[in-house]
């Protein structure tokens, strides 16, 4: 599935983000996580939090942060949707070809380590599924990598609906405090950060 | 109780900051609301973020921030604790003083507008243990108005182990996106954002 690429004329700084990531959860086990997605203007200010839950290790990724995202008061004003990599909740793997179509948003999937595909594609074989998962991983596209910081590792980058240039632009313009987007930083501590005390099992 | 006022010798821009603020809950119901805290470097960066949970119109706020608050791997970086105002999920107040004296931070209550003291004296009297409530309510102390931004209106604060002075500068320096400090205004925003779908009955 080939989606149009939208081009981004000119990347202002305050360009509205939203960066999803999930919070802990108890590997292995029947449930529901939470994602969290926060909105930034550029790499600066937060503008907006919203949360969903998805099933540990289930199939329902990707339907539910497009519901999630499309659900927001900040809809109207985001142009890019960033994960935190691909899997969410175990191995409940978003396509971000259809995530990027469901949202009409162009989708850029961050990972600060290069995934270990085989390992993945083993883990995968005990879930149901597991066939399509790592389908829709491999659909996902090649990683590229790209150096936000000087003198940091590079970080690795899959995308919908933009130009891997693109993509990378956004990605360094908006890794303001480290070397990951900001809206991805944050997004992490806060998943992490609420949902330590209170995992649900 | 007067405890002794902390000098800040020096306020540094990357000064680590807690703001807190609770989630939406349904008004007059028996049950719990979520209390978030957001930790900050100075009026630009977060840092951490933690929750706790407060019983609707009960006492257990003032005991509930300080235990969160000192069981975060952020506790020993913390400089100051701010409130958004001094009652929490409903009526459970917070008693300024007392939370200063647990978690040994200076304590500063922000709010933008300026509390109907009659309505609140008022409502107290349908409420268990309203005389307490409203004690602790009045300790608070006077509310002192400051200008955060220029022509902006004024916002009130309130404070405990800190002097008036500080407090304003400490206020108005992490006033960074708007006309309360940046700790308070992304506490408000995570906590409502993360509540608004999930709230607790």
């Amino acid at each position: 599935m080939l989606l149009p690429v939208k081009k981004l004329r000119a990347i202002k700084q305050e360009i509205r983000i939203v960066g999803v990531d999930d919070g802990f959860f108890a590997p292995h086990t029947k449930g529901l996580a939470d994602v969290i997605g926060v909105v930034y203007r550029g790499g600066y200010w937060l503008d907006g939090a919203m949360k969903t839950e998805v099933t540990i290790d289930g199939m329902d990724a990707t339907d539910k942060i497009a519901e999630m995202i499309m659900a927001s008061p900040h809809y109207a004003q985001l142009r890019i949707l960033m994960l935190n990599g691909v899997t969410f909740a175990g191995f409940n793997v978003v396509d971000i070809h259809k995530l990027s179509k469901l949202t009409a948003l162009p989708v850029i999937a961050v990972t600060r380590e290069k995934p270990n595909f085989s390992d993945i594609h083993k883990a995968l074989t005990h879930l149901p599924d597991g066939d399509t998962r790592w389908k829709i991983i491999e659909n996902a596209g090649a990683l590229v990598s790209l150096r936000t910081r000087k003198g940091r590792e590079p970080i690795y980058i899959q995308v919908a609906g933009i130009s891997g240039e693109d993509a990378k632009r956004v990605v360094r313009e908006s890794s303001t405090r480290s070397n990951v987007p900001e809206p991805l930083r944050v997004a992490h501590i806060i998943a992490s950060g609420l949902t330590k005390a209170s995992a649900k099992i």
